[in-house]
């Protein structure tokens, strides 16, 4: 792969000052770089800085690799959180599933439309019964069956699973355990999650049946980062649709699916084009 | 007003058996009317009828007054809930709002422009900033400002200024009090409300900060009538926007008010077309 | 199969007249029938009536072809265009594909998964690509190169092989050859077609170009009945997304893509619940 | 006012190149000038750079004017097409009006509520009736009654009174009068107007009514620069609604105001925020 026929994706967030804009563009410029797509937002009230920054490689008068080295000294001296990411440089992605599979099937069909930019080498599940949808296509599956006292235990297989595989991303694609703290530590901002959602809220168990009986006209999925607080990490993207009373139960949850496929797949796609900032617990989605 | 070129609306609720439709339909033939439009369901698992019939008065055979009573007989024998409303017998619908203008401008615009088939005879509110937005369109304002001393009896006032208009249908466009729960029995299913909802929903004060903190990315309001759990009743109607980091909570709360103008306008046409039938806590809507 | 634990579903479409609704729903509980669900629609200006009625069977006291023969003569005294079916009776539906597979992926997988209530016995190209999608499922693949010589010959091969299969539903699923008017005569109404749109339209070539040079904000993607006038049969499902600057042609045609599949699956899972009825060149869409 | 609490808009297109984003930061920098918001698009197919800078001007070390001085050399030196303006000096802003006021009415009310950051002067129409709407406003309103005979000659008193008037856009908001290519010329991308669109596009004569005929399932509106060829200048926003057969032709013309009022009104604030650049004839539309 020739590395100058591609491109490099900053993601910078920094407290706001003057000339931040300036000093990175610099940086790049005085480097060989075409800045190809540079979108910026400032945080009116924390003063905050947040800029996406996607660089055409092909005529970089440095390495990709000393780019971003030289990059770190500049990062530094703003204070910047930032990353940086070659685009030809798939991650590797690892997709964590429960029994019901639609999530799943969206992801894998998507991949090899070619519409998702990563590797999957890795599929674990609970549940035996979405092996055939997986390794039909060279995926690897590992079934790991999770009881109360095993959990510690498929959880740390899990763990070294993912070490072997070399995993950048872990998306929860209907993954109906709950990861431990140390893990959600360990792959922070990095395990994408997605949950339905309704208008208003209803927590607890069955959502869909609750919803229905308040005859909600709108529901909906919650993609989102895994936070040590169930449910409620930071938004990447959300999805609705419409019912009406001719819905059923059944229907909701047909509909919701369809929701939470098109939230998860856009949300990991988004996560892919290194177009997302966590900044405390919210996004900065740049798309 | 010649009641034949009109329209009768049936509203039929009950528990569902055989020949519901065929009673209903046989009804209305024998007595000249003809069937405009018939929307009807069927709830599979409470085993619940309902139904929506718009008939056309000018070749009926009695009165609507007569048809009226006589149809009082056939709904008692099956034992039905139900209303019926003549299209043309405009029903007085009474504004209660607080110090925000937005849906009670939205809906004085609207009916100017003839798209609301209602009277608006009342204004009353507790602030008296929006007197001149109300009696620019001859519709009279009151203004009983509340404490909380001063609540019970103000309510009481409401009450009587109600009765006055004999008003059928109370909407509450951003009004900030609680309602007693006898004012809320009193008119069960004709109070109508608004209020802003999220995904995930933020219950507590300052709800749009508290979304803009957790960066959702889709913000909405419902409409539902008035019970005694607040902000709890039957859903009428919801509306939804899309935000992104760059709204602030200035402009989510803007995108959040035209989206209680919008559900607040549709779900009081609805009621005000005879559209929705209340059952248990939810709706059916018949659009 | 039981018939008494079945449905039945009528479409009606005749002139306006009093005592139609009573008529139908009379007759269907004269004979032990319950009305689970109609819908009814009277067109004000052409004084055109038409209704969906679902009838539950397990009380039936007839057959339920003795109910169909029956009905006819109900049908022919009010001068009725109508259907009937049994919604256990499942329609043979054949599709019919070029080299883009999206739109016939999304059929196989949504009928795989439950949610199309027919069967799939045929699949149809000129292209040899999409066959191992097709046989995968243990569908039967058609091959049928077409060239300007051998179309009419390789289109009367498809009406055999559709006479074969006893099929009563032929899908375009993206496939990019024009049908004979005699083709297209055959299968009035039951052909069902799926092709891009704009705000405003672009006729002729490249659409997504001529759409990307003028900014459109809005694609979309029609859903309709082939007539022998190319894409102007009667539509019964639209879906639309929103593009911006930022997007290509490519993702342009990529969102493209994604509405194709879900106006089709929309509208091919309208057809098969019998929720469709034409009028001249017009859909009445009972959902 | 002073300037130093104010931000200035910078709109700029050219030839892609390495080092813009750097000469433009680095430019305000230099100037004591803090970037509160960047967005940057580069064309991958045509090499065209666009972007849109919003700066602080608090802590500016020259003044706004010397700012926009300075300026002009970069942009020259970079065959820049570009537009400076300074937020707080307000545009003026004139609407052009035909017998029908619902997108008049919409501008108004919400320039009244502050979401419009423009001044409006001057409202000119053809007809007499909107006058008490916007007289009541303090604004001046004339009538300009135009038959085949008089047209070119009011078309130049419009002309006089823009110039009075000091006109920066004029908005047509349901104005049915064409506009003479000259006109158009003089006023380039300062001209917006409003039409209907539909899902496929219907040309000619009773737009609804052909929709209607259609059965088409989404009507919308396009809001564009005024070019010479009619309809067809660049798209700045399109809104949409779904319709379905128990709409009426009256319903979508009541649908399809809405939907007028919505993407105009969306349109007028993307250009009076200075989000619009026109390049050839499509938008980009920095939202």
């Amino acid at each position: 792969m020739d590395p100058h026929a591609d491109t490099i994706r900053l993601l910078v967030s920094c407290p706001d000052r003057k000339g931040l804009v300036a000093a990175i563009t610099e940086f790049v410029a005085s480097r060989g770089g075409n800045i190809l797509d540079l979108d910026q937002h400032t945080d009116p009230d924390e003063r905050m800085f947040f800029t996406r920054v996607v660089i055409d490689l092909s005529e970089l008068t440095v390495s990709a690799d000393a780019f971003s080295r030289e990059w770190e000294q500049i990062a530094s001296k703003f204070q910047m959180t930032c990353s940086t990411h070659v685009a030809s440089q798939l991650r590797n992605v690892a997709i964590l599933v429960g029994k019901m599979d639609h999530c799943l099937r969206e992801l894998l069909w998507r991949w090899e439309a070619g519409e998702l930019a990563c590797r999957i080498p890795l599929v674990i599940s609970n549940h035996p019964d979405v092996e055939p949808v997986v390794t039909r296509r060279g995926v690897e599956f590992c079934h790991l069956p999770i009881t109360a006292e095993t959990k510690p235990e498929q959880e740390q297989r899990i763990v070294s699973l993912l070490d072997e595989h070399d995993i950048d991303l872990v998306v929860l694609a209907r993954y109906m355990q709950i990861l431990s703290p140390g893990f959600v530590e360990q792959y922070t901002n990095r395990v994408i999650n997605i949950h339905h959602s309704f208008l208003p809220a209803f927590a607890g168990a069955r959502p869909y049946h609750q919803a229905y009986q308040s005859g909600v006209k709108i529901i909906g999925a919650t993609c989102h980062y895994v936070t040590a607080t169930l449910d409620a990490g930071p938004i990447i993207e959300q999805a609705i649709a419409r019912v009406n009373h001719r819905d059923t139960v059944g229907d909701m949850v047909r509909k919701g699916k369809d929701m939470e496929r098109s939230a998860l797949l856009t949300g990991v796609g988004l996560h892919l084009n290194d177009r997302v900032i966590v900044h405390q617990n919210r996004t900065i989605v740049f798309d």
